[in-house]
């Protein structure tokens, strides 16, 4: 096999961040390329997904057992199989899985989800994977919008949010996004339809957010937690649903804040404020692929990649993300398919 | 009318606390007895339901318009009509409206909520009024209680609390109350049936909560908020969920503190944290009250009543409860009815 002679690149966490995350928690080696024991496939890395959740795996009690320092860095990541000691599995074949940042992997067959091949590649990640289903999800199947309800969204032009806006209008909402940064807000208004974009970093961040939602707030999509939240749960209209999706703005410090107007504003205005995770809707897969597949067939949802390329851009792209700078899903391209689309 | 010759005490909310509620912020006088004009009622108040909400209602934003500095205090009452100037209502009726902190009061017809006469008089208000339906639409409507769960409950030794954690024994769940002083946990779990109480004024609370709740908590029934939820929210199973009653701990106090956790535990626990109110259930009440009256007969359901005695009580009623010194329901009986019961 001729991959068995190449290098395989890896990226280590060598330290935990006890506050914000920088190049020097990270390491480029290069490694063996493992062979798989029964039961495992031996896959190629092609597209890693980059998601805020990756810092929060960071810290103690999440979902996610927690990383351990000196290790490849976790990540969920588009792979193909080069090798199969399990049934069911061919060279060739796409899989999802946590493969982890590196250029080849050993993983678990029962831990890796067959993907059907898709035109363009990156949207198996940014659409048809997490993101779309998170969107599609937490929106319809927590927040239970309602149309002519007036939906908010945080981290907006993030690969969630962009989605969550976009399907809150198809379904007859008026949307207003909060994100960082008057270009970005530009960006939503102009590209993606929403109906207001709120820039959360500006000094009248308060002032112009209330202005945005001269109705309240029915539903708000909640990506970051913090000062947003805080100052949503006052736009809030009786009866309203905060569907608590990330945390964002908690992940990268090490002094994580508390939200005031808990439990006050829950009491007094009869909020539900859930949280949800994919997988627990795992029977409604087939239904929001389809949705999401025939929108963007109608030109009615706009799919936002930020696509970087290289192994090497792995650190710092998950850096930037925190910080805010992508716009929409951000990825890094590790390798082509060895075998061709189609 | 004899009553007419009466003077009618009244306490007065003679300025808005900044901080802690205290005797200087209250004012007995002696006011006219009012006359009512058509549409209303002239009623004698006979017992006044002391809750914490009544501190919330002197802060801004609550689902009540606030109260007024140099008004007479706000407070639900039960109330017997001495005069109708509105069709429907008669002399000796009973009803339930905010009669406010006096001996008599002119309500409008339409703000009064007829009330059956009941033996006693007080589980009208200890029971088949806001504490016993807040409770069971609480605990049972938003809950959502499945037998052999875990049900912590705050302020438990409360006029609320009490009956959940009672009403969560009832429907197979093992129950864990939280309260102030060693004391009421004892009599939490001596005379109401709890499986463990835990004192969260005791140094220990966080290890003592944590002892208490071996298999974690998949409901919590909050009244307080603060500190107690920020502990509880760590103890919370996975699909947990967090029932917002009150916030007790926040109402008497100048600076309400935020919680950490929200919402970064809510997103990993997959938690539902929802308010409510119990006329959003007005079609269950009389399910409600029926269940309530059967588990009493049946010996299942204790009801416990703080009672004190006399209008001039009032201030010191409320100011004692924000502290946390009553048992069970508090009330102060301000007269008897004129009109004998049966």
């Amino acid at each position: 096999m001729s991959a068995a002679a190449a290098r395989n690149r890896q990226i280590l966490l060598v330290e935990k961040p006890a506050g914000k995350l920088g190049h020097e928690h990270f390491r480029l080696v290069e490694g063996e390329i493992p062979a798989p024991a029964d039961g495992q496939l031996l896959v190629k890395v092609l597209i890693v997904s980059l998601d805020a959740a990756n810092r929060a795996w960071m810290q103690a009690a999440t979902y996610r057992s927690e990383i351990s320092a000196g290790a490849v860095m976790a990540g969920g990541a588009l792979a193909e199989v080069i090798e199969s000691r399990a049934p069911g599995f061919a060279p060739g074949d796409l899989v999802f899985a946590d493969a982890g940042w590196q250029e080849y992997a050993v993983i678990d067959a029962g831990a890796a989800t067959r993907y059907p091949r898709a035109e363009p590649l990156t949207h198996l990640i940014s659409l048809y994977a997490i993101p779309g289903l998170t969107a599609w999800t937490g929106l319809l199947k927590v927040g239970r919008p309602r149309a002519g309800e007036t939906v908010a969204v945080s981290a907006a032009a993030g690969s969630v949010g962009s989605l969550v806006g976009q399907i809150a209008k198809i379904h007859g909402c008026r949307v207003v996004g909060v994100a960082g940064g008057r270009e970005k807000c530009e960006w939503l208004e102009r590209e993606l339809g929403f109906d207001a974009a709120v820039d959360y970093r500006a000094a009248d961040f308060h002032r112009a957010l209330k202005a945005a939602t001269p109705g309240g707030v029915d539903i708000y999509f909640d990506n970051v937690g913090g000062d947003v939240l805080e100052a949503m749960l006052f736009r809030m209209n009786l009866g309203g649903r905060i569907v608590c999706c990330g945390a964002v703005s908690q992940y990268d410090t090490a002094s994580p804040r508390g939200v005031r107007g808990v439990p006050g504003l829950i009491v007094v205005r009869r909020l539900r404020m859930e949280g949800f995770i994919v997988s627990d809707f795992d029977a409604e897969r087939e239904t929001a692929i389809a949705d999401l597949r025939r929108w963007v067939a109608e030109g009615r949802l706009k799919v936002q990649e930020d696509i970087l390329h290289g192994v090497e851009q792995l650190p710092g792209a998950l850096i930037g993300l925190l910080a805010g700078e992508n716009r929409g899903k951000r990825m890094v391209i590790v390798a082509q398919p060895a075998t061709p689309a189609g």
